[in-house]
Parts: structure tokens; C-alpha cells; sequence
């Protein structure tokens, strides 16, 4: 139950979830940002119509489409934009990773929502002077698709010379590049936990469990909750 | 003890809370707002004098009936406000009901206080450049009621066309709408729990209890702890 | 070890600390800040000197001496300012006293200290704007006196009418005003705990020890941890 | 794994740390800050290129050289800049040593990260305004040679009067000034521990070997967490 097609890419390819689950949940990510974009065009209708004067577009002073999707500066290049996704995805799997990896100090479980809402928000606060911080294919496409069909036209996806798809394969990328760094440079460093069973068993779980199998049905409630992700 | 009659209302409708307490709840929540609204105004009487000339207004550049009860923006609609007030008091709930849910891994009672006052720091910091962000009756009734008391006059309750009814009835419905779509979408997909009592019976306490009776009195401490709500 | 004489007074008052300790403790708690004031103006003489052109001064656009102690706004009325003073650390017991009585649902000892630090801090962007938010008389009387020696004169005393009695004098009687609305609107109305030892008898320590006796020397570290107070 | 080179010397000097791994700490803590310094620059090459016009520079309105390492305000003299440092890094060194000492309520294990960052967050908020606020040697130097090889030349180590030792010598003072502030006027006064091994042996480890011993392997994941040193 992530909310980041990203990281849930990256926990396919760390075996944590099984790949069919990664299209629909995917597919779900995107259409929960849909609805929610629209959600928040309802309520700030008559704002949006007030500040852009009933004319919705991408560019210019009272474009109001960066409310929705990430466009990027008017300096950037297009590779500097890659980079910058790459960058703050990779970060954010970096920061999430070690959060339940029982061989290296583990958060306890009730502090890994507000730890990760943090993360989130320093890397939003960072790196999103680029091109906005998507960091988060479906917190991109979804809201670029709302605006698509609540009026701002076909220039949201084609502008900036179709400058769409950088959010939402970028992230997808560098959710790997951090996945593949936090194996190669500090999981693969850990040493392992005592293969017998410790005593209290509640508090250390076996890791192979957490790190190969997908969720059990008991721990969906956790997954619910961590799905600030 | 919880100090929002949209909360308490959601819980009489949930089984939490009994009818019978619904109002003398919400009039000693709009009792304490007045009280505390009051003394806001003596220790800032002479700033708010210093402000406004000594002429206390709704409209125009030095009003200041706004620092106490909530007004709509001038390019705000009637429906728009409602619909910002539901969709804000819903998201309260949302965020609020999970928190000590048995099957959705509550959060250590510890840590509720803090969830809650950051989940309304963080409601109030997104959603109140429409009309306030109130998502409360008490909150806006008491210190509205204040100012028609302090030399305001009736203008706080006739100006925008009798406006205030918004911030009072909408959140009400928004903390139906929000409890109705957390049972919907996630307390009845949520498995069972176990019904054998579990080996530490102090974190986890039956579900029913907790849904459907009133607080014992013994908890009464938890609950003027979590009167953030 | 408490940091602020309004709530040693306070918790003297209520039979916490011993009363022979209230004067040498507010001693040190001026002379700590005295100190610290001295270091901040050591470490900013050189800023001081360059923002104020050498002339150190209470009164004016280049005034400086408000960075060390509090001063009253220009609207300010004497009434205002110790109805200021006292509300705001009437709200500091209020918010301190819950968090370690042990009838009302105590806060974990290590989330003590940043729940302070919160409080604190809320209070002071809350209620600084009339007089400064100095709710602390060591926190206001320390500065104060590093002016008086460093170059601002007696002005920093004589100043508004010998105005500094006012965040010396008032926090104290906010204390008390704070601790006894604590005792008569929430403590005496909370059921008293079972008088049987209970189970785990770590995490819930008899009640009477707590706020009867002065803190047992093996406390001394938790003392130190909470002097956020 | 600390990430600060005052902090692995106060460590060092307190026995905590092995003397011999003072140098190659520090030197991967200056590599770490120089390739991520390089990374910024990367991410940020045509934000820099379009602020800049092209023309990195130390001076000037259009000063690019700061956004990696620090550099003093024109008004403050050197001493006052060397103070700024030691203060800043032994108040640094005072709120970390109290977080594990089992003598002093140390802090549970998963608050030391955020409590930490609070920490470091608070000293860069307060104490930048002289000269940025490094107290971390790595920090600055580190950054300070990607300038270096990254186009802005020498000036970056010959400016303001050869000014780059200061952050590079004074937090390493300031850490061990700080360090014996907290043994000489807190450590020592406290009470011991008790010598028969306590009942819960897991939560209060003997102090000896968290103080005179290198951390134990089975440590090390522990480590990496609170690298936020």
C-alpha cells in the first residue's frame, strides 16, 4: 500500500513485492492522485477562476497548471531535470530503506510514518526549485491528467517539448539507483543477525522474512499506515 | 473531552460517544471557545485598538473581526465554501479514526496528542485561504459569538449574506462524510482480529469495547490528554 | 533543576520542590542567563556594534537592547502587559503540570522534554508580539542586567516607567494562577489511582511520591533533562 | 560513523573512539561532504550557470561561492568569527554527550536521530548569521574544494584574508571545549550507576563500555542511524 509507483518499483526489485502486484498498484496510485487533484479543483474553483481571470493555461504569470503537475524552470536542461528526479528519488529510498532493515537498527514501527513524512517533506522543501519535486510518478500524472480534462488542454503533456515524461520515468530510475546504493554500499556491509531465534521475538523479527516475502495478510493494517511511502 | 462538535458527533454516530452527551459537549466546546476567545481579546485589546482606530469592523482594510471567527474570501461561492469545509472536517476524521483503530495499527496513545495537533496545524495550514479553515463550530461559534458580545455588533452574523451557518453546519456534515468513507474504504476491509484474548493484554484491548462502549472512567485521563481532537 | 523561577515558585507551591530551594535556584537561573547573555554578546558584538553604529540604545530604529530583554510595545497599557505576562505562563503550567501527574495519563519521561521545548516555543510565537513573551523572569532579568553592565546604562531599567517589574513579577503570579486552575479544574476532579501496587510498577509510580517529596537523588538525571522548564 | 570531524575528535579525546581512526573518519567526512557538494553542484549547474551568468564568483551580488561553503560577514572581525565556531560546535558537543549517558536519562535509542537533527537544525537556524554556521569542519571543507575544482579558483581558500581555517580549526576546539564543559560541570556530578547488573539488562547497558570501549560489531548498524552527527 505505497503511494509511489517508484517505491513500489524498487520493493519489486528488492523482492519485497511480488511484480504483479506492480501495475494495478500503480494504476491506483495514479488514479488516487486523479481523484484527489480533482478534489482540490472543486474546492479551489472559484480561487483558480478568480486568480487566472477563467483563462487556464501553462505558461505565463497567471498560469495556475503548476498547481496541479510539475513543470520545470525556464533555465533547466533536460538533462539537469533527469538528473534532479533521479537525484531526490534515490534520496528518498536511500532515507526509507535502512527504516525497517532489521539488521540495521531498525525505527520502531510506530515512528516510521512520521520519519517518512519528513523525508518526504525535507526533499520537497530541497529539490523542488528545478522543476518541482515530483519525486513521485502517479503525484505528477495523476494531477497532469485532472488538468488535461478540467480544462487546461493538451499543452500540460505537450509543452516544455513533451517535458512529461521526465516525472514519470525519472523517479522510476532513480528509486533503482537508491535501492542498488543502499545494497551495495551499506545492506551488503551489515553483518548478519544471529541465526538463532532471540528471545524476545516480538521485537526482532527474522529478516529474511520481511525482506523476501510480500506482506502478510496481519500486517496489512502496518502497510496502511506506512502508506505515506 | 474532545474539543470539536463535528468530532463528537461522529463519534455518537459511530458508537463511541453516547447522544445523550452530544449536546452539553458541543455547548461547553463553544462555551470554552467564548471564554477563551475573551480573554484573547483583553490581552490584546490594546493592539486591537491600536489597529483598527477604535473602530471594530467585518469589512474592509483595518477589520479585525477575522482574528477571532472565520470569514469566506471576497471570490468564494456559497457551495464552494461548504464544499472546503466538508472536504477539510473530512479529512479530520480520516486522519484522526485510524489513530487508535485495534485492527489498523494504532498509534501509541503517547504519540496521539501530537498526531492530532500536527494533522490540524496541518489542515488549517493547507486549507484556509479559502474561508479559514474553521473545519470546527466551536472554534468559529465561540469567538463569533464573542465578538457580537465585545462591540462588533451583528454584522459578524450578517455580513455575507448570513455566512456564518457555513463554518458551523458544514463541518458537522464533513465528520459524518469522513467517518462513513473510513468505515467504507477501510474499517470493513480491515481482517478481524484475533478473538482469543491476546498474551499482552494491555496494548491490545478488544476492538468492541473500544467502539462501542463509553470511555471507563479510568481512561478518562487518555481522553483530556487527546482533547486536541 | 528548572530554568524558569515561575515555575520553581510554582512547583515549591505545590509541595515538589522544598521552598529553601526557590531562592538559590532563581539565583542561578538569573545568573545562567546572565551568563549566556554575556556569551550572545561576545559571540554578536561585532553585528551589535555594526547595526547600532556603537551606540547601544533602548529607544529608536537601532535600538539593540531588545535582543537581550523584553520591552513593551508602544500601545501597551501597564494592565495589559501583567494580564500578558500572567496568561502566558498561567498556560506554561497548565501545559506542564498534566505531563508528569500520574492520574492523568502521564507523557513517556523521554517525550517530556520535547513537549516542553514545543510548548515553549509555541508560547513564545504565540504571545511575544504585546511585550516580548518573556514568561520567565530569570529568561528577562538576566539580559536585562548584562545590558545594565555592558554598555545600554540604567535606561534598560528606567525605561516605559520602570516597566521591567512587569516580566519579573507577573510570570510569578501567572504560575500560581496556572497551577491552581490546574489543581481546581482538572487535578482534584481526576479519580484517584488504585492504592494496590500495580503490576508493572516501573512505568506507574505511586502518586504521592511524585508530588509530595522532593526528587530522589537517583533522579537527579532526569531533573537535568527536563531544565527546559 | 559520525559525519563531523569536531564530533569523531571529542570522541576520540573521551575514549569513545579509537584515536586511530580519527584520520581516516575525517578524511572520508571531507570526501563524503566533497562528492556531495559535487552532486549539488551537478543537480544545480543550470540554476547556478543562470544566477551566475556564467561567472562563478566569491564576491558580489551575483556570489555563487557561498551556497557550498562558508564565508564571514563583511562586518565581523576574526576573533569573533573563531568564537562564533567554538561556541556553536561545544553547544553542539553539550546537547549530544547527555543523549547516550547512562548516567543522565539518556534518551531512547530511536529519538537520537531526530533528536540530533532538532539540535543541528536549531544551532544552523540561531547561529548562521556570522559566518554560516559550519561547526563541522567537513561541511566546509569539502564543499569548499569542489569550488575550488569546480571553477571558482583559488579565491575560495585565499578570501577574506586566507578566512578558510577558521571553520576548518575552530569547531575542532569548539568540540573538545564543549566536551569538557559537559564532563567537568555535568558528567561528574552525577551519581553512579549502580554496580550489581540491573534486572532489565537490555535498556541499561553497563556505562563502562559505552564510554571507554569502541562500539561493539554488532553496534555498528546502530552507528550508521545516528550518523547525523
Amino acid at each position: 500500500a505505497h503511494l509511489n509507483p517508484a517505491v513500489t518499483l524498487s520493493f519489486c526489485s528488492l523482492g519485497r513485492v511480488p511484480w504483479v502486484k506492480l501495475l494495478p498498484y500503480s494504476l491506483c496510485q495514479v488514479l488516487g492522485a486523479y481523484l484527489a487533484s480533482g478534489l482540490v479543483f472543486l474546492v479551489y474553483y472559484d480561487a483558480i477562476m478568480d486568480f487566472s481571470g477563467g483563462n487556464l493555461t501553462v505558461y505565463g504569470a497567471n498560469e495556475t497548471a503548476s498547481i496541479f503537475a510539475t513543470y520545470p524552470s525556464e533555465h533547466l536542461s533536460l538533462s539537469s531535470s533527469i538528473l534532479d528526479q533521479v537525484v531526490g528519488t534515490a534520496m528518498l529510498m536511500l532515507c526509507i530503506l535502512p527504516l525497517d532493515d532489521q539488521k540495521n537498527s531498525p525505527a520502531p514501527d510506530a515512528l516510521i510514518p512520521p520519519i517518512v513524512a519528513v523525508v518526504v517533506l525535507g526533499i520537497g522543501m530541497s529539490m523542488s526549485s528545478n522543476c518541482g519535486g515530483a519525486i513521485n510518478p502517479a503525484r505528477d500524472l495523476g494531477p497532469r491528467l485532472l488538468t488535461l480534462t478540467a480544462g487546461w488542454g493538451t499543452e500540460v503533456f505537450t509543452c516544455y517539448n513533451y517535458w512529461f515524461w521526465v516525472p514519470m520515468m525519472a523517479p522510476l530510475l532513480g528509486g533503482m539507483v537508491g535501492s542498488g546504493m543502499y545494497l551495495v554500499f551499506i545492506a551488503w556491509h551489515l553483518p548478519d543477525l544471529p541465526t538463532n531465534p532471540p528471545i524476545d521475538s516480538s521485537s526482532t523479527k527474522p529478516t529474511t522474512e520481511v525482506w523476501k516475502q510480500p506482506p502478510a495478510p496481519e500486517k496489512e493494517g502496518v502497510e496502511l499506515k506506512t502508506a505515506v511511502f
